[in-house]
């Protein structure tokens, strides 16, 4: 029988896996933190402060996983880079992957992040390009990594998936695609930066099932999440304006981009393509139009 | 005032640091896990474990230290490499530093490795020579060191001192040194590998006084400590039997070297020498002569 326990359950990617993890046969145990329970059937939920060793411990002994799949983290936007948090959520992904193994683990997958990569080299290969990241968030990413993917528990299968950039429905509404969204939806001008920034971006529902994938595979150590597709942020903008008849509102060079903003950030995929034998499902145009439609129903704009 | 906080310091190299801070002006307060306290003038010690968080927090909110030197480390010979071990005082490491930082505490150093280098390059240099740890404890050590150099605390200021090869008195007794020195005190054979192995080998007085002057200069990052000096195994080897007159009881080649046992580990000192200004006091000689007389008089052979 394999058991998984997710963790960020409730969070912008933990709730788009849990279907699939059923559809491909799961039983499926999640933890939420602040009690929030995203509907899904036949998901037993559980409420847990994953910073607290003895209520992790408590866990992993209640619901003994087959399976784990590590995507809590603090992730506050605007401050999750630079955070103090960082150092307590790096030691708490060590208590997991140990109580994990206590209880009879023997599969995890924790999400990393494309911030451990030196952005300098733009394009990211798991195995050449060098890592030198440059916040808390990426410092302490990087050295859980290390050690889940380079020295777990004795004869546990391990792999780390690096997460690049994602947009979808119930998006935190200050990051970039839903924060150009909410603005064109409420009648305000989206103020961007030049927008010349190249990106590799995939929608959250696709981010979610290659995670599941990894997790049913036996592929260990880094894999990169991402479409492999390079696209500007200009352009993802303009697919937003443009599915609002907006494109008058769109603002570019009006705010500066971020200081050590890179150039590009594109994921060498062929791991996840090759190893993995996944591919994304959902195009950006589609995925874009999808986000715009929840947004309007969730603000009630017609 | 200074006051600091040393951990291991009933420790090999912990305690012979005690005497070095004592003479720089700090207060001194020591942890030891077993109770066991190294004769030393005006050292307040506790016991504490810390692997355990509340005790951390207890011991920090209690001596409230300005300084932190963190020597303590699952370190048993033979085991310490591969054990799981490793991966609690990783842990550890990130709870001490950020207790450290509740309690006012503004420099903190570390105790490093040379095995978190990739020792295939075989001299290491800190800004260049790429890590790439082959076991456990090597991995642990690096991913600590890079959130305690590359993301501490606001406000605080750290180190990691990477610690090569060393010796001297009060040795684990299956360690290199020690080993050859009991066995030929015995009057027993010393089984050796071919010798032909680089190292770099410094007295652990010298170790603890490096750690001490970095603790007490502004150097940020990582530093090497080390003598700089290649030697081979086998001229440590042979001056330790000819302090015996024992040369012709050494038998090289008896035993097969560890699989992947690298040719040369050597450390570049420049960040040592000249940011730091140190440099060390004891030479091979006179290092190895004085380690023979203590376990002489240990095993009171005469």
């Amino acid at each position: 029988m394999r058991r998984v326990l997710v963790t960020g359950a409730s969070g912008f990617i933990g709730r788009n896996a849990l279907a699939p993890l059923i559809a491909r046969g799961y039983e499926v145990h999640a933890v939420s933190w602040d009690g929030e329970r995203p509907a899904a059937n036949g998901v037993a939920w559980y409420r847990t402060d994953l910073l607290e060793p003895e209520a992790v411990a408590r866990l992993m002994a209640a619901v003994k996983p087959s399976h784990l799949l590590h995507f809590a983290w603090y992730a506050a936007p605007g401050k999750y880079q630079a955070s103090e948090e960082n150092l307590r959520w790096c030691r708490a992904g060590i208590d997991l992957i140990a109580e994990f193994a206590k209880a009879g683990g023997r599969r995890a997958v924790f999400a990393g992040s494309c911030f451990e990569y030196d952005l300098r080299h733009g394009y990211c290969s798991e195995a050449i390009t060098p890592c030198a990241p440059a916040t808390r968030y990426g410092v302490c990413k990087l050295s859980l990594g290390q050690i889940v993917t380079k020295c777990p528990p004795e004869g546990m299968s391990t792999a780390w998936g690096r997460i690049f950039y994602l947009y979808g429905p119930e998006e935190a509404a200050s990051r970039l695609a839903a924060s150009v969204i909410v603005a064109l939806l409420k009648g305000e001008r989206a103020r961007c930066s030049h927008g010349r920034q190249v990106r590799d971006f995939m929608h959250v529902g696709d981010v979610a099932d290659a995670f599941v994938a990894i997790l049913d595979s036996d592929v260990r150590g880094v894999v990169n999440i991402g479409s492999g597709e390079p696209v500007t942020v200009r352009s993802i903008v303009e697919r937003i304006a443009d599915v609002m008849d907006a494109r008058g509102r769109v603002e570019f060079g009006a705010i500066e981009a971020a200081a050590g903003d890179p150039a590009i950030v594109l994921a060498d995929i062929s791991r996840l393509r090759d190893e993995v034998g996944w591919a994304p499902r959902m195009g950006l145009d589609e995925g874009i139009a999808e986000t715009v439609r929840w947004w309007r129903a969730k603000l009630r704009i017609s």
